[in-house]
């Protein structure tokens, strides 16, 4: 379509600044401890200093013993053993068992010295206070876990970009890792712009609106994992809004542009990111709807984006584009995904062939059963977004999609 | 199957302790800063103050005009405007239109005294400095974001137990909102059991093992919007534990146990909540696996959970019993969704009827063509969660699942 024949599609878009980006990570490695780790990205691989576990555990409640000893054990012809004592939890094992003896052992506790296999208790029988009998065999190595197998020393615990998980953390404290080097949060200033734009603890005169973006924006780039700078509110003006620009980049590794709404002003972005340095404007224009009207631009180093200024614009644009970017910055290699739903489309939905539409939808009923009716409101009303649970996409290829299709809605 | 006769599938025993909680949301009110609202669940109802927006903006950039002097235009027999000034963004509307009039408009700016519609900017042509011709026509409201359209005083922004997104936060910064009313946030204490476990800045001697589950439990509490409070390791020693304990559900609004992994000391968790305070025990053993031996309790209005030792295990049951505990506390209506993706089963995993299973999976492909392998590791080994990306359920009806079906995968 003519209207967006000279725009990329978003993930085009984003490519285009990625492959423009420095060797990630671009941000600087810091040191933090454990409890402040999750969500954060690791600067560097870490290997395993040990084996874990460091001693054969044993998997099961039962009795340590030599597997060759149950050999041919039934119901009918059981093995019996002499318990020569019991390994207790978190002890050194300091009983040894020889053929025919056996052991009292615990999940997670060590096996008796000379034992190789660990019979479940529900596979024995107490003959009396010294004596079991056992009525299957055991294999070699059975209900152990041995030295080494949950990990193994000089392992890769976890790569460099890997983004941080409950369980992750607890990989690392089992290994004796404290504190351990991550990327430092990558700061994202915002500037909104607009001579119609108040700060929300005035009450706007007729013809003004209060800010909206600076902190829907923020609350992104903290979900991001990123430290939001709000640099206020800047007016209509091309020296004021390169002079807020500027001291922007200077203070963060990227910067927002939350765009005034009105064409002239949404040129002004384009302007002062050509401006401010090289390479200056990458994309003038994403094949989407809402969001067509956003700037993506690189400025020493350092990306830009001009995102509309309509708020459900603001929010597609970030998760398609910013957030992405984000998480390059940091080198993260396994960003979290979009909590998505499937769907069932309740009405037709009408787009146009050559652009990415996004329909904010509202969801109905339970998993397996459950609708997404379309909200079309306008994307320039915030309650828009509130009122609904989520967006769904209408691909580059389709002219739309139709009621009672299978869809997949973005939760937000 | 007769092991798991007598307990419940984890939606039960979830629903056994919710019915017993006092009546939601538990957790005191208490006032923070928008800029610090994000995934907070807000303890009142809030009515919009004023309309949104105050006056009627124009949605398009364009002319403000009378609506019915469009009518018949067209590129034949186009209708001429005069254009009698501009109404700049930000402004209260200095001009007024009559009959044949029009004045300049921006998108979100006001309309021009008189005007109830705006006719696009590509809609029009200009003939000269004063004068436009319009080539179509425009109907009342045309373009126009009519006061109280967003929202309209009176209305509820969020009903009370909405858990606060991006998006609602700015809806509130429209409304003048800069300090909002939300639950606190749930403390969770959080005990280490077992003889065996030290902790991580200890070199554990043989049949030692370092703490795990601690800084697990505490990262999953934090996910979940708590605040954790470890309050270390204690031996399996009941004097301790329910000393321990006692202290515990003093400072905190919930109670978690990392049990140790032995018979004994996993019912020494079941005792010591039994004697804490009443109810006390609610549920005994849950009918999945990993994860059957869990202890769910009541204690003088407060849960207590004694999760298994295993970090399989312990994670499965967070997810499913402790997470949507923490957000009943808060009240919370609407907590966000586990993130799920779709994917091929790429090998068949045996199950029992009767209970669920859940098996870590490793994934392999993009979206629409993506695998899961099963990583059928012991539930006791961490480094079986940090190899693999999520978990897929196998449900309490079926004995298993087929290589080639489709699963969802719970990401973690």
């Amino acid at each position: 379509m003519p209207e967006f024949f000279n725009v990329l599609p978003p993930a085009e878009a984003l490519q285009v600044l990625l492959d423009r980006l420095e060797t990630r990570p671009a941000l600087p490695a810091t040191e933090v401890p454990i409890d402040e780790a999750l969500g954060r990205v690791t600067a560097q691989e870490t290997h395993a200093p040990e084996d874990l576990p460091s001693f054969p555990r044993s998997a099961m409640d039962g009795y340590s013993l030599r597997a060759v000893d149950t050999f041919g054990a039934s119901e009918g012809l059981p093995a019996y053993f002499n318990i020569v004592g019991e390994v207790p939890m978190g002890r050194q094992a300091e009983v040894s068992v020889s053929t025919g003896d056996a052991a009292d052992a615990y999940t997670g506790g060590m096996l008796a010295d000379g034992a190789d296999a660990v019979i479940m208790v529900e596979n024995t029988q107490r003959v009396d206070a010294k004596t079991i009998e056992v009525v299957r065999p055991v294999a070699v190595g059975e209900n152990v876990v041995q030295p080494g197998e949950d990990i193994k020393r000089g392992e890769v615990i976890l790569p460099e970009g890997h983004y941080l998980r409950p369980q992750d953390l607890g990989g690392l404290t089992a290994m004796g890792i404290t504190d351990l080097s991550v990327a430092a949060k990558p700061r994202v200033a915002i500037l909104s712009l607009g001579d119609e734009v108040v700060s929300p603890d005035t009450a706007p005169a007729e013809g003004q609106i209060r800010d909206i973006n600076t902190y829907t924006i923020a609350a992104l780039v903290e979900q991001a994992g990123g430290i939001p700078l709000p640099l206020g509110i800047v007016r209509d003006d091309i020296e004021e809004q390169t002079a807020a620009a500027i001291r922007g980049l200077e203070m963060a590794d990227a910067l927002v542009f939350s765009a005034g709404s009105s064409v002239s002003s949404r040129d002004m972005t384009a302007q002062i990111i050509g401006n401010l340095g090289q390479p200056g404007v990458l994309i003038h224009g994403l094949a989407i709807r809402p969001g067509k009207p956003t700037v993506i631009g690189l400025v020493n180093g350092k990306p830009a984006f001009g995102l509309p200024g309509n708020p459900v614009s603001a929010m597609v644009v970030f998760d398609l584009v910013v957030r992405p970017t984000l998480y390059h910055l940091s080198g993260c290699a396994n960003p979290p995904q979009p909590t998505t739903v499937a769907a069932t489309l309740s009405q037709d939905i009408a787009s146009t062939s050559g652009r990415e539409d996004f329909v904010p939808v509202r969801l109905k009923g339970e998993d397996g059963h459950r609708t997404a009716q379309p909200v079309f409101g306008k994307s320039n009303l915030i309650y828009t977004l509130i009122r609904s649970d989520g967006l769904i996409r209408v691909p580059l290829d389709r002219g739309g999609l139709y009621a009672g299709e299978d869809v997949l809605v973005r939760l937000y």
